[in-house]
């Protein structure tokens, strides 16, 4: 019994399962994903098309007990940044696929005949030693609310099982289109939400991968008591910092603690980007919605674990006013969309766009900027919440201005001819104002996946004070710290670490220690604190290389153009960092 | 008195005259407004923000008794393709903003106020010896039919002024709006269609230039003996060749004698560039619009001049059945793309079509390819030419699904998720089928405008034996006629000639040595053949270098990938040219 490589063809409905490569072995996450993509993948290809690739891996250490490591990353050619994508979720999917012995799935071609859609269902064999892999009728389950089908696919397959999939988003073929998977509750309400990876799986007629691990052998660990010793150091970080620990900033507020820190300092995007405060800010905080659901719920609620094994704890719930569930999760990044950014301080009619994008399988971020751009346009005006919601429902309908919507924040900014459009690689920026906070600029235009505060979160510095504050207004020394954080992502995103564990173990040195001996308990290497930095580094490269390979260069490294013309309030700050300090940031690495 | 720059700041409403720089002394046409946008504007600015620039140059020997030679440029960064865009065009406007000395008219800035239009009218001011201009309020003119504002200029300024001008299209700001200019019956049909110079216009809020030429001096000419040895030459060749000669073909069908030549061929793109031939080519042929014409007006008409000076006289006006005028003009282009990429072969709607994109300000060109692309979504059928006029029409309402196709075929195709899109750096393809037509395909491929057959017609050798026949299906030794074509076509595209002049100088000798003569008689230079082909290689050389710094590079000088998997009927062929040929176009220039 061995780990393997599971490649399903989508054309003839068939699989082959490999033996890891040795190049492979020691990759896990964004690593193997990105690997896979940048060897397999022409980068000039179609993202829709039958030779892009959808890959799926969990992390290095995901399926074991690792804490908060149960991640897995979704890669491919990106339709909406024409880029290599990475987007990973923590979901039991990802534990289950690494029980099973996948190291990476690898979903290639495409049906012939359109308007059909198959589901794959995933077992382990233990006569055989190998996972398995059955193919099924999943049309019924297309154009439907994926609220609605997700109970139909566990009434068939068994509570215990877990799904990935993709909703009426993908198999529309938006590039705001994401791929879902099951939360603690078997709700699809967690998401590989970036970069349109939802219409590359529905465009290879994919609707569901079912796994099912009954019998599996489970991850093996070549030095368990290495990877215990990691796990007890890292465990104990997460338990002590105050942003991660129990009653902590994330398990009482969960990320959406950020709304009101943000618009304290100057850089909460607002009204598509064109102030760094919003006066409706409190309305939407973390804070508020603990308040809220205390009220609604009669009862004190911190919040619960995405996925298996989660010691952080930073989803929450949102009630109606009845006390009845409305939607899991509202995320800051979330909130901040279809709040602030398109000036929306209705904490109700957030929550409905959100269940909305769930239901759809649509990216919160990028449909909340991409409403701030209609709302510029003039289609609706800033704050018009219930104008949002009917967006929001225009895109699930497939209509003509829902399918502009659904091709992002940049398609609409084209066709309705707004100049004022806040993307890099034709992915819509997230939460954080580069003109208010300079570091996080500097990843939004460098780092390979479009811009993404995830990839190099420079916050944590600039912002929540992790590693000692640094003045955020400030470009000085900022492309080294966005490298930094860059390379050392890369890893983490290849670990099946969520990223929020950063917090813990860059203030806590020990913490970081138990990161590296978890990894090496686990594969049996040797690795240093700088092995580690330089895998990051390296699959950075890899991405880079493929980027280059499909037209993305140095000219894409950029922020728009506004952002460096029109001074942002409160700050009044451009962006001002200069080019040859984004062009370092690769340069050097 | 002298030549000049004239300077329109749409952000105040001022001008300035300035002096032609001794760089740009030679310079006109596309050779002056690729240098004007290559030298000033930011290559990664926002093409309908505010540091774009809006460039016209009327041709070197535009305004002079050189035949066919009324051509004006119009030049910026493409909101199509993101890259340097160059758009000729045949009109009395162009010869009449050379009689007023201006060698180029740059449009800077924007209006800070959203929804107000002005309009410039360009006059000769003989007391002080150069060019004035006066702004007027041109809001009353926006959003309507220029074939019902057209007229309303010409009675405000006179039937003898020239106009230049946007449609609804670029005040939506449609990525396929053209600029319009009058013809000789003062219609709104002449266009520089292609890449969306109409909504750079519209964008600075700029919807008409008028020009009034009276009392102006006109264009000086350095040897009058010499221009007039080489217009003889001239001349004498166009009215000998087949294809430009009177009664000729171009005289007799007009371009669209070209749908039965390509269909023969198989090189006729057809329902969204699945076949390379069309059933119902007959019907919208260039023979059919010549005999239609006959039996609707009840006499035999041939073409006439779009522009004063021209000999070839190529432009049709089509009738609808009860003999009175249904459009002018029924181009091959707008025939194939609206026609055949359509499925299409009703020449009364494909002429109805053509009307709506005049009057709208639409590119006929990508407006077909983008309706084909939107077929292929299954928004309506091949062939659905009533469904077909009411999609165009939603394109001049701005409604939603307008929208989407206003943003053109590339945009479209995303929308809509659709993978077969033929276009190239986001400028669909026009009339001529890689597949089938090697060396066309290899100038779609490198062209710094994005998919383009008039920056170097290797249609010429490939389908019309013109300079000896050359096998079309073969890659053989194209990359050297391509770039041939391209350097030759950027000179004759500066010269203000109309690139039909090509068929007759490149197969008889004397024409050739007569269009040097005109060129060197009118700037008092001594230019060789040599000379010649040198300046049309360094305006690609500037266009090239503003594209890479716009972050399009060798990368986007492919054809889209549908083209090398999918082998095209009846040759069945793929496009076999490798890509070491397509970067020698430029490697070696």
């Amino acid at each position: 019994m061995a780990t393997c490589i599971l490649r399903i063809n989508m054309t003839d409905l068939t699989y082959r399962v490999e033996d890891v490569p040795e190049a492979y072995k020691h990759l896990g996450g964004r690593g193997m994903t990105s690997s896979i993509v940048a060897d397999e993948v022409p980068p000039l290809c179609h993202p829709l098309g039958p030779n892009n690739k959808l890959v799926f891996s969990p992390g290095m250490l995901t399926g074991t007990a690792a804490p908060t490591s149960a991640r897995v990353s979704a890669g491919a050619k990106s339709p909406l940044t024409g880029g290599i994508k990475e987007s990973n979720a923590g979901t039991s999917w990802a534990c289950d696929l690494a029980a099973i012995q996948v190291k990476a799935m690898v979903v290639e071609g495409q049906p012939k005949a359109k308007g059909k859609f198959w589901g794959v269902h995933l077992a382990w064999d233990a006569a055989a030693g190998k996972p398995k892999v059955e193919f099924f009728d999943a049309t019924e389950y297309a154009g439907k609310s994926l609220y609605e089908v997700f109970p139909k696919v566990y009434e068939r397959f068994g509570n215990k099982v877990a799904v990935a999939g993709c909703g009426v988003a993908g198999e529309y073929g938006y590039c705001n289109a994401g791929i879902v998977y099951n939360d603690e509750l078997r709700r699809p309400s967690r998401y590989s939400g970036r970069g349109g990876l939802g219409s590359v799986m529905g465009s290879k007629g994919l609707k569901f991968i079912v796994i099912n691990d009954d019998g599996a052998p489970g991850v093996q660990i070549a030095d368990k008591a290495l990877f215990d010793q990691g796990r007890k150091k890292m465990t104990e970080a997460l338990l002590t910092h105050n942003i991660t620990k129990p009653k902590g900033t994330l398990n009482s507020y969960g990320t959406a603690a950020l709304i009101n820190v943000l618009n304290e300092a100057g850089g909460l995007p607002t009204r598509n980007f064109s102030s760094g405060r919003f006066e409706g800010a409190g309305s939407i905080a973390g804070e508020a919605i603990f308040d809220g659901v205390k009220q609604r719920t009669g009862k004190e609620t911190y919040n619960h674990a995405c996925s298996p094994g989660c010691i952080i704890h930073c989803s929450n719930t949102w009630y109606k006013p009845d006390g009845t569930e409305h939607t899991s999760c509202v995320e800051y990044e979330s909130a901040w969309a279809l709040g602030a950014d398109c000036g929306i301080d209705n904490l109700d009619d957030v929550a409905e766009m959100i269940h909305l994008c769930n239901a759809y399988g649509l990216d919160t971020i990028e449909t909340g900027t991409t409403i701030a751009v209609a709302m510029e346009a003039g289609v609706i005006k800033f704050g018009d919440s219930k104008g949002a919601i009917n967006l929001v429902q225009e895109m699930g309908k497939g209509t003509p201005m829902g399918r502009i919507l659904g091709g992002g924040t940049e398609l609409t900014g084209k066709a309705f001819g707004v100049t004022h459009v806040p993307t890099v690689k034709g992915q819509s920026m997230p939460a954080y104002e580069p003109r208010a906070v300079k570091g996080i600029g500097i990843t939004y235009a460098t780092t390979t996946m479009g811009a993404d505060h995830t990839a190099g979160y420079t916050i944590a510095p600039e912002i929540l004070g992790v590693m000692g504050k640094q003045d955020p207004l400030s470009p000085e020394g900022k492309a080294g710290l966005s490298r930094a954080f860059q390379a050392t992502t890369a890893f983490i995103d290849s670990s099946g670490h969520c990223l929020f564990i950063a917090f813990a173990i860059l203030d806590i040195a020990s913490g970081y220690e138990g990161m590296v001996e978890e990894t090496n308990g686990v594969l049996g290497t040797n690795w240093s604190a700088a092995d580690i930095l330089a895998l990051g580094g390296s699959i950075l490269k890899k991405e880079r290389t493929f980027n280059e390979a499909a037209g993305i260069g140095k000219a894409a490294d950029r922020l728009p153009e506004f952002m460096k013309l029109e001074p942002l309030p409160p700050h009044n700050q451009v962006f001002d960092v200069p080019d040859s300090a984004l062009d370092s940031v690769f340069a050097e690495l």
